[in-house]
């Protein structure tokens, strides 16, 4: 019983927006008939005997149940006869500016909604105070509270979103302004991982969210489309970030690859420039090192220092003409 | 009052296409029983008291009044009851040559049009203007004043785009008859990542003028929408001078990565080169400069010419093999 | 006969979800009588006399009788009058790592089921003793015993995808950290190719699924529907996780090959600073190893020590130098 | 009055498709009443009076009329009330081998043609002749008029891209049997923009086609429209050509490409190995040069002829080992 | 005369679905008028009065008798009236292993059939005669025949399509286990190449199929459709194992870049550690060439081996060095 109080975190009863009572699960029922009420339940990694009591005061599904239990779905909306069954994935920035998912279930009926988070996540106790503070909207029914909590875990999407673009340009800059390293490579392999995971998280609820404002669907009321479109207006904004993120983190890739293909060149023509000014002392030394019985330049009194300044000095015309051309 | 004022550019009330009066906001309603006639205002960047009062006058929605209110949205077009909410962004090249973008919010009713300019973009006055010199079209409705705003709006990316395929062309050229350089892969990366946001831009009013063009929507009456047609197929052209110039640019990028490795090649061959002409006589000279007691040639009076004389020469002949074969 | 009983792997019928009799195929027909029964059929690579068979027991079409003797098909559904046709590929991950792939055909039709194995997989066995244990599911008819054949196949494509997206992270901690190697490009390569035939196997059975749950199929009854919704739902997850895998083994492709370069660039760089410290002392030698008359130093007491020194005071300058520009 | 007679090229009266009279502008409206003939008008670059003038014997839309004279134009085909305005571009290969595109604009009624080309392209008198020559299928009306053309416009593509897959083919035979070039890189990106640029015209015409031999156009009458299929499966097939050129062409870039490492490759080998074949013999020579008292074979009598061959055999051993393996 | 008897290979009449006589082209209009019959024409590159005599008494559209007698058509489907016209494209390996790529037209009637074949391609006569020997199938119509002879034609691909996929191993081999060359780069091209050509002679089929199965043609009876449907899904099979083989290419390909890459990596390492050993002796040498007057080693008994040891010593430490770390 201990363990259902804990993942019970809040079951309430509501009459035309207003918040009636606080109820047990048990109550559920008694509460239900009320045809301008609702029944709100929030539920935080539920264990198996509470699911089932859910399951039975509101006759769910077995299979909506046993998802709802196992956690670690996609993104969906199902419909089982009057009922919704809705996953969507949450994301959060840890203090270690790494992203946690978590994941949000909700049964949606004509007087209930059941939210189910699992994982890391916010709670949404701050959401339904928002709602309970504006019954003119909340009185719209279940559907509203199911806005209300879908939009706060979008908006959710938007400060990762701008942590990923802020990555994105500290690496931009890195690769055009520091030399190519191992790890800017990385960097850009380990950006793309996040947003190929953020990206599965958000597309599907593009479809959902048409389904949640445009279809046939009773259980979310004419008035309260324009909300849902709106959500799924934010879910567009965030998955074309996401695209355009990913589209510019492949040029980065390719502009990171130039780079170190410039940079093989330029060590090229470094190596090449100083060998040259190695080589060529090198070379005239080995000339005067010879050993013929006649070379008179050997025997000229200047001839050591001339042939040195002559060898310096060619080294010098080299340095300057190298330099000029950009190879050193 | 004064930021009203600021921010309400223009506020006049027509009838029969003509411009009948200007009017404060408050004096709306009393000019909106009129039904040859129709209210249009252009307000820049306003507070939210003067949106308040423009909801109230006109009945519009609340998530729409947030939205115009908050800027940065992505362009959409959204029907509340009857009225339509629209979204279009604006984009500039400014004196620097970069682009800047802003924001222009339209709602549209049955008698009015309501203009919402935010960020940098030109005054509508113009259009206005030009609208007020042809009221045998403006006679046509808010909805011809809607296509007239967007048709300026629209032909706005026409110099912007001008302006990158400019750039594209100059890059080319650069890449073709320069060396490869950090400096023009960055500037293919900056002008891939302008293509990006001007496409993100673009391609949502696509959807937006074809729904404009052919829906059931009666706000925009039968002879006003060729108008619309006529914007999307501007909206059509722009996108796809945009897909091709991004195309294009992922070419420039693929050859600019094959010259600099094809300068790779150049640069090994040159020092290939070089160092055989530098190493042979340093080779030669080496022989020479062995202390063996028996070395016949090191005692010949013309020992020394001869080997340098050959050494010389080995050198030109090397230096003209590498010459015709493409290494020097 | 004998190939016959072998090939035959379980033959029975079922009334009201509970098992009555297992029955030889030739008594087939009797029990097909029964509205409130079916007969499920279970085939292991079957000769073709007990196809023939079967195919004259429910009077199936000869194209369909044809693809199951022959196997080697690709998934798909196929409806023939009243009965429906099923190919589904099986995976299973061997002893060696390696992925073996089946294949699972299924009549379905008003009143009996027949799946036939082809190649490895697991016999089906364990799935009908579950089924068998939940008369009151079985009792839905021969589409729930589809279901329960299908998950457990579908099922089995999780640990496979868990192979590979294990694989996945090995090759990636092995490209950041080892050098690159022949060997870790032939793993992605060969990583790639098995995430294509998973692909393949996998990705036909969305519409498979979409038309099994939807559809104007009345084979599959309204309840049974939400079960291949399930299916459904668990084959959308393998066929993401399969295009996340691919999408990802590119990063790390393009990772790979930036790496490569960037060795090839430290390869350079070593070795251009080892050739200057010995490229410095030879040099220095062949100066000193000049046969002039007139060189002073050479007749200093000390001038082969200081010229040592030196030489080596500068080899080991160049070698500081090189280490902090990172080049050694 | 000048520049119309240069303007229209063509204008004449047909009745049950044979021409009745050459008409000057003004009097066409006395044709128009005819119930089984039409006009056919052909104009080039027409000036702004004359476009006025066939507006008002048409009725024509403003829009279409602004369109046609400003041209540069996408591809398109739109429907003003009864009358269809099409703009389809052209396409030549002129004396240089470059491609010349131009530009042709359509208004459709039900009893009239005006064809209207801008910039440069063939003149379709050659078209109007070889209609005229088959009054029973001109009979049809302006409609088979206007497939004549656009077959014949259509059918002006096949040269043009006949050049491009030669050129590919010869850029094909050039990378793989020449040495890498800046040349080659210069012509596959020049390729691949026409072929840009051609995709960009052309493939507009495949949903125009769908529409004219589809749709419910009253213009088009049933017995025409197999002639458009005609067109439209031309359309699709040059369509076909450019992508297959393009992706071929993608697959050459990257073999360019991998041909290019390869012969960095080849460069580095031959220099190692000529490196070595000169680096050996300076080394033993350098031994040899050395000053020590005691160098027993300095004294030897064949000393000096027994290193130098033991040298010279050394070299020749590298050479060949290096020539076997391939290096050299 | 003679040439039409050459193109002619077969004409007869069939009734009940066997065959009642082979009759002259002209002669076909007398058994056309039988309900339960067809008639059955194989035709081979046939010349213009065969095909203009078979125009008049089917009663076929001048376009697609001129399609059928210029050949180099498209794959498509295309109705008449109450005729289809289909085009499909055949494959054959030739003994150079090379595709051979030809055409086949048909026209399909209520009660007739036309092949045309253009081009290499195996005969139908074996078709015919399978058909023959089964009349109770040949009877459900001409539908039956054009199954029966595309069925052939699309079975003709598979033998293909293995042809390229073991080309595409043996590649595969070659890439990881020989050294890269200029060879395999080739070849990868032309398997790309070929790739093409049978993706683009092969996907039209898909849309084709999928009409001749499932739309309103009532030229395809009822109970003929499952045979297309089996057409179709060995077509779809081939389009998939064309596209694997695609993207498998695409990383072969990628694979073979690295590895060139990884070569060259070797080659530059290989080259540094002989330079190395080269080198260190070579510097040794040239310090004790130096002539100055007082080197004590020069003096020293053993100094000459002692050098010559040591220099030795360092030569096979950096061998084993230089073994252990792989660059050897």
């Amino acid at each position: 019983m201990s363990s259902q109080t804990d993942s019970v975190i809040n079951c309430a009863a509501y009459t035309g927006g207003r918040r009636v009572a606080s109820i047990p699960i048990k109550d559920i029922s008694e509460h239900l008939s009320d045809p301008n009420g609702f029944v709100w339940i929030g539920l935080f990694d539920p264990d198996e005997p509470t699911l089932k009591q859910i399951q039975e005061e509101f006759q769910l599904h077995d299979l909506a149940i046993e998802d709802a239990h196992r956690a670690h779905q996609r993104p969906k909306l199902e419909t089982y006869g009057d009922t919704l069954f809705i996953v969507v994935r949450t994301v959060q920035i840890n203090g270690a500016h790494q992203i946690d998912f978590g994941e949000t279930h909700f049964f949606l009926g004509k007087n209930f909604i059941v939210s189910i988070r699992h994982g890391s996540s916010r709670a949404y106790s701050e959401v339904r105070s928002r709602c309970e503070s504006a019954p003119h909207l909340l009185k719209k029914g279940p559907g509203f509270a199911l806005y209300a909590v879908m939009d706060s875990i979008v908006d959710g999407y938007f400060p990762v979103i701008d942590e990923l673009e802020g990555e994105l340009e500290t690496l931009e800059e890195r690769i055009f302004s520091e030399k190519p390293s191992r790890e800017s490579t990385r960097q850009i392999y380990d950006l793309k991982r996040r947003l190929v995971d953020v990206k599965r998280a958000i597309s599907p609820l593009i479809d959902m969210c048409t389904r949640l404002m445009r279809f046939d669907l009773d259980l979310i009321p004419e008035d309260t489309r324009p909300y849902f479109r709106d959500v799924y207006d934010h879910v567009v904004r965030i998955n074309e970030m996401v695209d355009s993120s990913r589209e510019i983190l492949g040029s980065a890739l390719e502009a990171n690859f130039s780079l170190i293909s410039l940079s093989e060149n330029e060590i090229q023509k470094r190596f090449a420039g100083w060998a040259a000014i190695i080589g060529v002392p090198t070379m005239v030394a080995g000339i005067y090192g010879m050993n013929f019985n006649d070379m008179p330049e050997l025997h000229w009194h200047y001839g050591y220092p001339v042939v040195l300044s002559v060898t310096i000095g060619l080294c010098v015309v080299l340095y300057l003409l190298f330099k000029r051309s950009g190879w050193l």
